[in-house]
């Protein structure tokens, strides 16, 4: 076979996927909130019913892992065990209870002329959700597109290939269980990376595409995408500490922010002090980040202050490095952070430590990003945090749906207009 | 100078209206209500107070247009006078009386740890808005973005370019005179059609793209570019006349709803009817559709109970006519129109006339669409008719803002934190 034959089979075999699940999207819109929990539940008990062969796959996966040599890491984020199956399974459970986000009036309005209008949610259609690694990113994919009426084509990384398509028949399983159609979960059943690109350019079948993963992947959805892209760039994150900061409240947040977990989008990235306070607060701030195991990059004053600081390049101020690094500059004040933040930061996660109301209330305002703190850790930039349930990830774009994406965040509307006869004058 | 110098010139003059853009955008994010509305208020007398100036390039773009043998229909959109300059600085003062979207409290609640968090409208920051050619879009779309805190680079139609710029220097008099940056509002300073491909790949600049205008332009658009799109693609809109329909309520909305305006997005295209109702209703209503001047295409039904109707093509069913034509065609009931409409249509608007209430139900929460109606006319799909205000179209995406997109469609939110030294455990 030639790879231009192979190539057309590849493409017809993706639109056929695609073709399924804009079948299956139109059937899940009429599904009633009861039967996709019975969905989601018979799911979960399907992932635990069928452990063994997930397991029994997961092996084969890392096997061909640690032929291709991959880090310990990605083993580690590849490897499935007891434990991390029954957080699969719990996952989609805690799915399952959340509220149904589809059918939802979200405003009801009568015209002079007598039209009941209604704008009501709707899911979104059929989602495309391409990932790295992790083989449970399938299972809580899949889950939070069952919750919201969508259909899902799936596209795992390569390297959990084996393990995904296991976990894909378990939640398919549970979906004809409830009498839902299968094909609102589908895995693209290749490790062809041509299938990719062919899913960004499927208009016709896939209404949004959501990418999870680094950020050349990102880069290149965003680029070659022809459909809507919800997409988490990277969490270049910002504590800025002011001058009328509780030292007490500062030296707690910023570690917590940067080393709580150094490998979550939410985690600083950069800390910002007011000139006004940084010969005061910065030493004991930073004592507590080496005591951590931190190492610092400071600009010339911070070094000053530090000796144990290496210079910061102007590159590290957009750097995610999702490790115990953090970058760390003195601004003027709170004008001075903001005006660095929106420069430098990706719009995810910032936070502001200080008691002056004003302040406060500037840097909410101003600092142009999807979550904004007072006081508080920007650990806590994420959807559990605030109580959604599971989240696909924190959109960093600025058009809606902007931070955490749960549940409610993957839905649309429309305008359900109710009349008696009018025509229009 | 060659070629590749003159699109570098024109590329770093692009660059430089986007900085100039996304500065503005910062300090209209922060601009308040009564700003806002002066800016609107201010811009609407420089259009009163320059008329014989706007006339007058008015009449320079009307002379190219005359020498390039434009139609006569586009002659018409491109002409202003006393009437429709009224009416722009009318639609101004309109806009400035809408209530401010912006900082509007969508959601708050508090966490069981004591943080408080809010979602609060924001602008969407830079808006890259590409019409054709009436100059009227110059200030509707202007006033819109101003309205709604955004700053607005707009790409009018080249035959409108002397009228849109003079438009544009009254509404950045307007803005000047509220004290808010005047770059909030640009026009592409140049006719070369390369500005348009560089607009859409400017993402440092640019937030959301709204393209205005034919298939072509939008479809060009939504591949090109890297930002989101707002897109109104076309409205191939369908009346389904149920067997229970109440024949003189159907006769009325059918006429309407194609005959009323045939140029608008909402005007019908196609009308369905029912197999069980075909012999009696079809022929009263196609009688009033040819005494109003319509042309028929029909299918083999349709043709055996009209001898005046012509044959439809395939093509006729997804035709957007914008003329006094209309594609009849006999379906099984709701059934066989929901399959129709969802698969030939543009997901704009659709109605049904019936007085059986389930039907209407199962075709108002099937039809796939942004505006679904029951026994109301189609050209109702408009956000003056929804009591929106202005409008810069009809979104017929999948993903928000969907249908009618006003000043309220116009924003994002963000997620407001409030805590007391809160951090994650």
């Amino acid at each position: 076979m030639t790879v231009l034959e192979t190539t057309n089979d590849l493409y017809a075999e993706m639109r056929a996927i695609g073709a399924q699940a804009r079948h299956a999207a139109a059937l899940m819109a009429r599904a009633t909130p009861a039967q996709k929990t019975a969905a989601l539940q018979a799911a979960a008990a399907a992932i635990r019913a069928r452990g063994a062969a997930i397991l029994e796959e997961n092996r084969i996966d890392l096997a061909d892992a640690r032929q291709h040599a991959l880090s310990a890491a990605l083993l580690d984020r590849l490897a499935l065990d007891d434990k991390r199956l029954e957080a699969m399974a719990g996952g989609l459970e805690e799915v399952a209870a959340l509220p149904d986000p589809v059918g939802k009036e979200l405003a009801r309005w009568r015209r002079p002329n007598g039209l009941d209008i209604a704008r009501v949610t709707v899911p979104l259609g059929v989602i495309g959700i391409i990932y790295e690694s992790r083989p449970n990113v399938t299972a809580d994919a899949g889950g939070l597109s069952l919750r919201t009426g969508n259909a899902a084509i799936l596209r795992g990384g390569s390297e959990s290939f084996h393990s995904s398509r296991a976990i894909v028949a378990a939640l398919r399983s549970g979906i004809r269980q409830a009498n839902l159609p299968e094909d609102a979960v589908q895995l693209v059943p290749t490790r062809d990376r041509a299938a990719v690109g062919m899913m960004l350019t499927l208009t016709e079948y896939i209404d949004v595409i959501v990418p999870r993963g680094g950020r050349s992947l990102i880069e290149r959805v965003q680029r070659e995408s022809r459909m809507p892209v919800i997409a988490h760039l990277e969490g270049v994150c910002h504590v800025y500490v002011d001058r009328a900061a509780d030292l007490a409240k500062a030296r707690h947040i910023v570690v917590n922010a940067k080393m709580r977990r150094t490998g979550v989008c939410g985690a600083a990235e950069t800390l910002l002090v007011d000139r006004a306070a940084a010969a005061t607060m910065l030493p004991p701030i930073l004592a507590d980040l080496h005591q951590a195991g931190c190492e610092i990059r400071g600009d010339e004053e911070v070094r000053a202050l530090d000796p144990a600081a290496v210079p910061a390049s102007e590159a590290d101020w957009s750097t995610e490095y999702l490790d115990a690094i953090l970058s760390v500059g003195v601004v003027d004040g709170v004008e001075g952070a903001i005006g660095h933040i929106n420069r430098y930061g990706s719009h995810h996660t910032d936070a502001i430590v200080t008691e002056d109301k004003a302040a406060a209330e500037r840097f909410l305002a101003e600092i142009d990003s999807a979550i904004v703190l007072h006081n508080a850790s920007t650990q806590f930039g994420d959807g559990g945090e605030f109580g959604m349930g599971a989240e696909i990830g924190i959109s960093t774009g600025r058009l809606p749906p902007r931070g955490p994406v749960g549940a409610e965040q993957l839905v649309s509307y429309k305008y359900i207009v109710r009349g008696d006869g009018q025509v229009r004058p």
